[in-house]
């Protein structure tokens, strides 16, 4: 056995590398991390943190997990139509377990690598697992997607598919049977979520209004709407569901898959809005990007999400999103 | 009882304030803040995580955990000669206590109102208690101060006085008895670091290297040394060692006063180096900024910090430096 790794020996081993960039000034490993962004650029910001047993289940694959912690952040930036640029990791960790830690890192690094995002800072500190990153992307000024530019008469867009995520901490609680490969499946996209970084960037210019779907679609469509002052009529059955929550859409577990469709957590799809006369710009970029993008409802004046079932009535109540509080 | 509050309802109450300054183009409640920085100016970025029982008691007091949980990264930035710009606060919390979240947020926003800091960001989640803050400050191009940029023949210098947090985790663990008055004055110290913000600025141009003094005297010079290539002496006598410190390095108590004052980490003053032809102006900006920055030794070639007792032999073995998973 080697003697247990200090904090500095673990930064050494796991963290600091020669920056890549010429524009990463000072990288790990003193004070602060020291950047030259390109000149004109805005910076867009977010914090994301992950708690064991609440974000993900003590015990996940540290490759994956590593990738998740940094694809929720970058999908954050993909939702504000910025290119991702620099993360900072910090960690607390209940041991100094090296092989965890490298492959925590693995999963990180290669995500940040198909990103083009540099590591630039971080903290290791000894607690209960917790995993807290940033990431700054860069986006030309005033092109930031924000939630508050959506319109009446806007269509409602959702990347992807939704409800897998959700559908598969179900099935890991034992709350639903799913058969081996369903699961294997449904649990690969709960925890290695593809930001939509691409996505986002074409949506600059074209979408009036975007987010990540984190926490259920109702809860994070009613951001915007709020944020906008609009309300919205969203059919459920446009809803890209994911194939395994849409066949349990009709039969005893209706209740989990409409929870799973419109307030499972997790997905990290987006749902954004553009005018009508963006539809075939729309397509043509989603056919170019490989991505779905699926026209799910229309804005208009007023407040409040209705969401029209297969006969055309209103679902309620709508399942609530999820809340860290609740 | 009024119901608990929900994630959204907490950030609402207590983080969302309006931008207060035009170049913070969206603040907290969007997917991501967007910033327009300084045109010219480079950025430093830090992060750093604070774990109850481990860099903080339970019971801390609510308002001076907000104060030294932004305190310690402002303290980062000074370091680098970076004025601070922008705080992204994450946090994972028991509980949704209010009254608790409004005293940390007092002790939080009254230090960065001082400085000029805008929250721009945050994330809330339920978990161990675990504050992550991400701070943004500037720089002019090349101007930032880095641990590489020492040379042999530098005086090193400590700002205010050293070994007073440490002497405080002492007396609170039961280690060392103290009067009343002493303890109440040496855990305010502890609690309430003060952020080198302003010495941090004129030290720009001046030193050649710096740090912030947060896991010991002894660890922290010894990172200038091996990122500048450097050896050091120090000499005991000359170290600014807090009163309560200073007079117990000659009895009973030495050992203790000597690993407070060389390795006690949470004091947060700065460690830098300088050339000798900038000992005038260092005395003079001191002055003026009414912090006390003490010469305490110089570089030489070689590796390795040697430290000087009172009668001008090395100390050895030298007390170790706080590590997290030491």
């Amino acid at each position: 056995m080697n003697a247990p790794a200090s904090e500095f020996e673990l930064i050494d081993r796991h963290f600091r590398r020669a920056p890549r960039h010429a524009d990463v000034r000072v990288g790990i490993g003193d004070d602060a991390a020291v950047i030259a962004p390109t000149p004109g650029m805005e910076l867009a910001v977010s914090v994301d943190m992950l708690v064991e047993g609440r974000h993900f289940f003590a015990g996940t694959d540290a490759e994956a997990l590593g990738h998740k912690t940094l694809a929720v952040n970058l999908s954050d930036l993909a939702a504000m139509g910025a290119a991702p640029r620099y993360a900072l990791l910090a960690g607390a960790l209940p041991d100094a377990d090296e092989a965890w830690l490298a492959r925590f890192m693995q999963g990180f690094r290669t995500l940040a690598e198909r990103h083009d995002v540099e590591l630039i800072g971080g903290d290791t500190t000894r607690g209960p697992r917790n995993l807290c990153v940033t990431v700054i992307g860069e986006v030309p000024p005033g092109a930031a997607i924000t939630r508050a530019g959506a319109h009446p008469g806007d269509d409602v867009y959702v990347s992807g598919a939704l409800g897998a995520a959700a559908l598969a901490v179900r099935a890991l609680g034992g709350d639903v049977r799913l058969a081996h490969d369903v699961l294997a499946r449904v649990r690969e996209r709960l925890e290695r979520p593809e930001p939509r970084v691409a996505l986002g960037l074409a949506l600059r210019g074209v979408a009036t209004a975007a987010l990540d779907v984190s926490d259920g679609l109702v809860g994070d469509l009613g951001h915007i709407l709020e944020r906008s002052g609009c309300a919205a009529v969203v059919e459920l059955a446009r809803l890209p569901a994911d194939p395994a929550v849409a066949e349990r859409l009709h039969g005893a577990d209706r209740d989990v898959a409409l929870a799973c469709l419109l307030a499972g957590g997790d997905d990290y799809e987006l749902c954004f809005t553009a005018p009508r006369a963006a539809r075939e710009r729309i397509d043509v970029l989603a056919r170019e990007l490989a991505v779905p993008a699926t026209l799910v409802g229309t804005l208009e004046r007023g407040h409040g999400l209705t969401v029209l079932d297969e006969h055309g009535r209103p679902l309620a109540p709508l399942p609530a999103s999820f809340d860290h509080f609740g």
